[in-house]
């Protein structure tokens, strides 16, 4: 069954016979523009139109239901009637039929009716062992000459190129292809998904990752079904096929409304930020953008580097390209000597040679090409930008050839910009059809650019390499075993340090006292000063109670102290616990940090770092990934902070032991791997210091999870 | 003269008669281009060809030189080559043609050579009182039907419309000239300003202000000639027409490319971005933007907040502009119960209805404008997005009429989305014609909406209020006339915050003591703990040198401390002074913050305040405004701080009393408004306490401005 339902997977893209089931005659309806788009894309098949109240549609001959159809049906596209789709579908199971594409909507996301209805739908599809795509969506694409399959209702016919798209909104597919062909953007592969009841977007990137048409590949999401298997699929296809994705539902205003919408769970969008980053998914804000990246990946290739050379033919332009890249972190570095001397000989009669390069006024082709020549072989250089404001006095097809010529040859990534040249613009269209992609702006490029290059960054990240630890399971197995059956909501104390300890994360000395007598031996032990804290669950807040003193420096000071707590918790209302103290190990010095970890209701725990107090609290100076940790991620974690300086020792003060800080993050991570009974974990602080050995966990809060 | 100057201006923009200087017959060349748009163009008064080598261009007759012209000129458009360029001015003084307009290149941007041509060409202009735009420039248009003039040569044709453009680069003329026409924007004026010889940009925002064909200026910047005329025109303008600008030269990679460019000097950005702020100006990033939000002010009112009803056919777009408009500030905020009934009920059929309001799947005109009718009476909602995803089956003219019928007679704020609709789409230039700005994706409308609400917000601002102080203005002077007269670079130390004290900024008490004896006297006075530094100029980073003891709690430490500092000081190489130190006020306790100046090469001087420490140099977290400071200004500076939360009092602590820090930021202000000796100012600390009285100025530094 397993291999029957990945192999009817095929037939959703590459079926010999399609029905069309509701196909219509009446132009502007759906089942009527289905049935066309299959007929003039040539699909590379048989087509069968079904509808019980017609004998021809479209000049083929129609049936009344798909078991009057005489041959075999691979797929069927169903276009009927919410309500009549259950037994369309049961039909099509008896028929044999392997792949549904459900365009028919009113399902999941009208509410609990249409919920019902989906149900059904999908347990005819597990029964047959037929696959889904939809219900509720745009049809799919497969533009490859052996299939030729349109089975969408828009009006655009889609390029042929090597671009798989992902669409988990029916509503823009129409708008995507339609910009996409402006763009002459081509593709492999489009799948509109809609609600996802069978065949998700994780199925989807499975067939691309292995579908030899396809390079690059596009989402648009509105949320994930299966996060972790996302990042598992996602980070393997990465690797060697990038993957560019708008998130819709980034804002918490726009989540609601995501909720609302297609009634999936919202998910935090620190998280989707992390599972991109951590499985090489290059995130764009806008379709726009995911349309220009696509144009650049399917074109060019990625970028060895951030340095790029601009070459433009008016000076403001060039300017704006400029602030454009290097706002985003490209690198317009000026030419060496030798480059500028090489380019000054050729361009005789230019006045300045620089980065960027500004042609003299009324620069024609001739003068790209020069200047590409030369730039085209600068080790220095990785990108090459070329924005072209079309003056009337220059022939736009020149300056085009031109520029294919002189990049002929080059290793380097070539975009170019024509300026306010509109669609339609034969010179632009010729550049695009040999391989350059264009735009509009030098914003756009620079965006462009940027982004691709960023997913060369995550290309030479070392491969995610986890490191595991010997601990003590078992410690913190007997900790939990017993917290769970007090039905404990929350870890404090010394029991939440120690199982930090069994993990390995350093933790202040500390001893547990019921009496005086207690606390005074233990403080004995530790050494002075100690801090005293109340060791019940109940005062999670310890410092706005009062709960904590510091900085105790005697026996006697120790003696008074405690019986002033005691007092103080008695005092309490609630049912009591038995009263004890923690005496603590004083942590003076070192940086204050914070660590944790929390679940995202989607992707599970998240581990975050940051400094402690104003920089967490006020500046939200933190960093998130998704826990299992990788040792790149640690590093990145640390490092990219804005307070990270403070780490490594600012003003003489102390710097911090990271190697350590490190370490105690991937522990961390390995504790959340190994136990899913914690919901939240707050180690604040952690102070860190410089001398290996001393930095510690000073202060732990763990939540408990409550499953049902 | 002046009076004559400014007639002549209006002559550039509204000739009777205009002479094409360098005009030919030649297809492709600027001489042609330029006769054949002010005849396509139908010009409305006399166009005279001039050219010794032709009797009739484009079908009219030609003269020799324009001194055969037998009519009178008023505007002369000279498209000659660089070298003859200054003779035929000549001739045109003779003539006395009023204006000029030079399109010929090759002046002050290749060069010395090309400056001096360009000195001459301005000298020639004074001498007979005319009038210059350029050179270098591309032309300028005037769409008003009364003279109808486009002597631009460029192929595109301008819509006439009530937007005024000014831009710096001659190249990007023809690519903005085009990319407005397709979006359907039109102009009251273009004018392309080029090297600026003669007319600024603030001649014509000048002109552009008693304009009445004109709404909204829209600017294209390089540089500033004259950034505090700027300020003030643009202020001035700001209140009842809208500008908008591009300034490239944004990065410092960007700006080093502008002055190898035009040979302007480029400002620092955070002068820029303060001047655009103080003067209302809207400062956009890219030209793309320029033209999404000169479109949305000149079909649209300013949103009267920022709450924003969005209005789809598909839940994908919606959730994307949900996300793009929260992102950015505006609000989605939900609907009312009340409009959720009225909205349900006239939307029968309607599963759910909220903000972002998605339409039934098919939704077609009727929903639009059913919907619209009820949002547009929402007094909770401020602007209207419609996003509409266009599916085959609904007809977009349907839509673009309903929605245009649903928004009638609304005074919120219209625009429009077709996601993906490509150029020249009936329904989308349909809704143009009639007012509703329309964009291709959601994201450029947040990124407009939010531009212009912000405009809103400046507009609500309270009219700049600038506070005078009484002050000491003498004590400053007669210090001032002391320290340059030993030519001193730097004022330090107790003279340094006597200057502060002289404007009210409170300082800590403190004494200058040249031997032991006053040390101890002067420590006595003020009271211990006290401070010894090293009061000489030669010494700046005091800390550094260890030339500061703090702490000192006895008359005896005193002593002890200024032997050990003299000791030190002795040892120092160089000219000697006199050794002295100052005996300071300890201030223990509260927040330090750094307020400084610097002087922006275009700009002046720039007031600076952030806090102390890291925040000031690791997380950059300062806020700058152009001197002199309004109220206003202040309370933004300390208010936008990320850090602001510290000074109201974090966790506990000691709140800062802001009324002090916001007068002495004004009194600074008023320093360095009074008196422009001063290049930069750092006082660092000032210590802000909460008490009344007990924040103070501990340390100052002042470098003094160094004229030839």
């Amino acid at each position: 069954m397993e291999a029957d339902m990945k192999n009817n997977l095929q037939y959703i893209f590459k079926p010999r016979s399609v029905a069309v089931i509701g196909a219509s005659t009446r132009k502007g309806t759906i089942g009527r523009e289905i049935l066309h788009n299959l007929i003039v894309n040539e699909f590379n098949g048989k087509v069968f139109p079904v509808n019980p109240k017609a004998t021809v549609i479209h000049s083929i001959k129609c049936y009344s239901t798909i078991l009057d159809v005489p041959d075999a049906v691979d797929l069927a596209i169903i276009v009927v009637p919410r309500d009549s789709v259950p037994d369309v579908a049961e039909q099509c199971g008896q028929k044999g039929v392997r792949g549904l594409v459900v365009i028919s909507a009113g399902f999941r996301e009208v509410g609990v009716e249409g919920l019902k209805v989906e149900n059904r739908l999908v347990d005819i599809c597990r029964k047959y062992g037929m696959r889904m795509i939809g219900p509720n969506c745009f049809g799919v694409v497969n533009t490859d000459p052996e299939y030729s399959l349109n089975c969408t209702f828009g009006k655009t016919r889609a390029l042929q190129g090597r671009v798989g798209f992902i669409s988990q909104s029916g509503g823009l597919g129409e708008a995507i292809m339609n910009h996409a062909s402006i763009l002459g953007l081509g593709f492999s592969i489009v799948a509109s998904i809609g609600n996802k009841a069978d065949i998700s977007a994780n199925d989807i990137l499975e067939y691309l990752k292995d579908d030899p048409s396809t390079d690059i590949i596009l989402l648009y999401l509105e949320n994930f079904g299966n996060p972790r298997h996302f990042t598992k699929i996602a980070r393997e296809i990465s690797r060697f096929k990038p993957i560019v994705a708008v998130k819709a539902g980034r804002t918490r205003q726009g989540a609601a409304a995501g909720s609302s919408h297609t009634g999936a769970l919202a998910e935090l969008d620190v998280g989707v930020d992390a599972l991109f980053d951590q499985c090489g998914v290059l995130r764009v804000s806008s379709v726009e953008e995911l349309f220009d990246v696509g144009a650049a990946l399917s074109m060019q290739p990625i970028p060895k580097g951030n340095r790029v050379a601009i070459i433009s033919n008016a000076g403001g332009p060039a300017l704006l390209a400029t602030d454009a890249l290097v706002s985003l972190g490209m690198d317009v570095a000026p030419f060496s000597s030798a480059m500028k001397t090489k380019l000054k000989k050729a361009l005789s009669g230019q006045g300045t040679v620089n980065n960027p390069l500004d042609l003299v006024a009324g620069a024609g082709g001739k003068h790209f090409e020069t200047a590409l020549n030369i730039v085209k072989n600068d080790p220095n250089i990785d990108s090459i930008v070329t924005v072209f404001v079309p003056p009337v006095t220059i022939n736009q097809m020149d300056v085009a050839n031109s520029i294919l010529n002189g990049v002929k040859g080059s290793k380097k990534t070539v975009l170019a910009c024509f300026m306010g040249v509109g669609e339609g613009s034969a010179a632009v269209n010729y550049l695009k059809q040999n391989g350059i992609p264009v735009y509009l702006f030098p914003e756009a490029i620079a965006k462009t650019l940027s982004l691709i290059d960023s997913h060369r960054k995550w290309l030479d990240r070392p491969l995610p390499k986890i490191k595991t630890f010997k601990v003590d399971y078992a410690r913190v197995q007997k900790i939990l075993d017993g917290v769970l059956t007090k039905k404990q909501d929350s870890i404090v104390g010394d029991t939440a340090l120690s199982i930090l300890d069994a993990y390995g994360i350093p933790v202040t000395r500390n001893r547990i006292a019921r009496t005086d007598k207690e606390a005074v031996a233990a403080a004995d032990e530790i050494g002075y000063p100690v801090a005293l804290k109340v060791n019940t669950p109940q005062i999670l807040h310890k410092t706005e109670f009062g709960a904590v003193v510091i900085d105790i420096r005697s026996a006697k000071e120790t003696k008074s102290c405690f019986t002033e707590l005691k007092k103080k918790v008695a005092k309490l209302p609630g049912k009591k616990e038995a009263f004890s103290v923690m005496v603590q190990e004083m942590v003076t010095g070192g940086i204050e940090t914070v660590m944790g970890m929390s679940t995202d209701p989607s992707f599970g725990p998240l581990i975050m770092f940051g400094l402690g107090g104003i920089y967490v609290e006020i500046l939200k100076d933190v960093a998130f990934r998704i826990s299992p940790l990788t040792v790149h991620n640690v590093d990145e974690m640390i490092g990219g902070l804005k307070s990270y300086p403070l780490l490594t020792g600012y003003r003489g003060s102390e710097p911090a032991d990271l190697a350590t800080l490190k370490e105690s993050l991937l522990r961390l991570s390995q504790l959340v791997s190994d136990f899913d009974d914690f919901a939240e974990i707050d180690i604040n602080p952690f102070v860190a210091r410089s001398k290996k050995g001393m930095s510690k966990a000073v202060d732990a809060r763990i939540i408990l999870r409550h499953d049902e």
